[in-house]
């Protein structure tokens, strides 16, 4: 099915954390301000919930421009028969965060996503007294952090969060690099393909044998389709095979792709389309 | 320089963690039992070691067969101008372990290194009463439990770990995928390729324009070489700008090795031979 503007008809939207994540700054940014929306604690839930149909779409981030892929997401985006329909992408800007009072010589623990924590790590590194511990988000740690009014602990999180749970920004922008940016895509559970889509998101188990990669990329090269990302990411209870997630210009319709598709087929072990957005 | 067996000599070995760590298994397997080595708390000062010249070699890891690359270990190479001279793959058993008489219904926190747990995530979803908490290490998170003596902690480490530890195994094999192996890097500071070497790594940043994926991956495809191996790694400072990692089958000698390096540099910002091992 092809369709227009997924914004319209008032969706129910899904995303994983809690209020402050950024996760919610993404769907507020995509599907705006007033859109109905829900939030379960993981990714999987997430996934879970548009599955079922208790949301229409879930907001998720893919990867980030400092710390790479949130792996967790390729491999549900592999288990799961869901589509992309759009992607997001937000500015990243951690903060310290500490109970009203707290100062930075205070902080003992910090709490925070494995990823900001990542993303922080120099600032953390001239911090090396303070303990990490991961969380599965950073708005949860946010709300870990003012729920246990403890002095000695801080949340990494957006400074929009700290305005959520009544927190104080101890220090803004301690993320490593001075741009950060993550990249969200828009999940749903019917396959729906955008008209003027321009980009292709493909899921390929390859054999696991020489050459096999060679011949994958030469699909795209002799039909002149510019690939502009490739991942490989490994498949559970295989050594050493590996699943790739191919992003490439065009669109379904274009005659370059078909062609391209219909050749990959006869290569793969296993091809999915993941969207046209 | 090119050079024979790199085990002669009575090398000094590095590895990041502590005693009954994964990378001393791996370390032993490839320089034998009775390695001259030195053991350090981060992989950064494992590359420091080697830089130095406190010790030869490095083990390190790259990546395992279920959860992935070890992201920070491709950042690592980027930065650090050593090569790549050998790789050890070892099997992955992880286990549960917890003070003498501590029984699975006593634990409440578990302490490992981020892969290990989720490696293991199967396994904790199903106990999801116990917390988690990231180490830099799994050997670490032994040592920390046998030190704490607390009856209500557990480690993920080896079977190894247990005995190093004095350590009591609860439970074994808590890995998601029943063949989960890892693999290890020996990196050093000199430039050295290996005689018969028959694999190449390859470091490489493209411009951010359409197209130059394609231009890359094309001088591997007409100089028939069998690319097996690509890894994209954001570069800091820069949103979406990649990194690529490429491993490919051949050695420095042969001529289509050659021709191909000589088309990847005029494309390529910057490149580096990462090893040819």
């Amino acid at each position: 099915v092809v369709v227009g503007d997924i914004r319209e008809g008032s969706p129910r939207v899904v995303f994983q954390g809690d209020e402050g994540a950024y996760s919610q700054l993404a769907m507020k940014k995509f599907f705006g301000d007033d859109v109905d929306s829900i939030h379960v604690p993981t990714f999987r839930a997430a996934m879970c919930a548009i599955s079922e149909g208790s949301a229409d779409y879930a907001v998720l981030p893919l990867e980030n421009s400092t710390a790479g892929i949130v792996s967790e997401i390729y491999d549900l985006l592999a288990e799961y028969e869901h589509y992309i329909v759009g992607e997001q992408i937000i500015e990243i800007k951690h903060c310290l965060l500490g109970v009203p009072g707290a100062k930075l010589e205070d902080i003992r623990t910090v709490y925070a996503h494995p990823q900001a924590l990542m993303q922080s790590a120099k600032f953390l590194s001239d911090n090396s007294s303070i303990q990490q511990i991961g969380m599965k988000n950073n708005a949860f740690a946010a709300k870990k952090v003012a729920e246990e009014k403890d002095k000695s602990q801080a949340a990494i999180a957006s400074a929009g969060a700290a305005d959520v749970y009544g927190l104080k920004v101890i220090k803004e922008g301690i993320n490593q690099a001075d741009s950060n940016s993550t990249r969200f895509i828009i999940v749903t559970n019917q396959k729906v393909f955008l008209k003027d889509a321009k980009k292709i998101s493909l899921c390929m188990e390859i054999p696991h044998e020489a050459g096999a990669l060679y011949h994958i990329m030469s699909h795209f090269i002799y039909n002149n389709l510019n690939m502009t990302k490739i991942e490989s990411r490994p498949i559970e209870d295989r050594n050493w095979e590996y699943r790739f997630f191919i992003d490439f210009d065009g669109n379904l319709g274009d005659s370059a792709v078909k062609n391209a598709l219909r050749g990959l087929r006869e290569e793969a072990k296993t091809l999915r389309i993941l969207g046209n957005y």
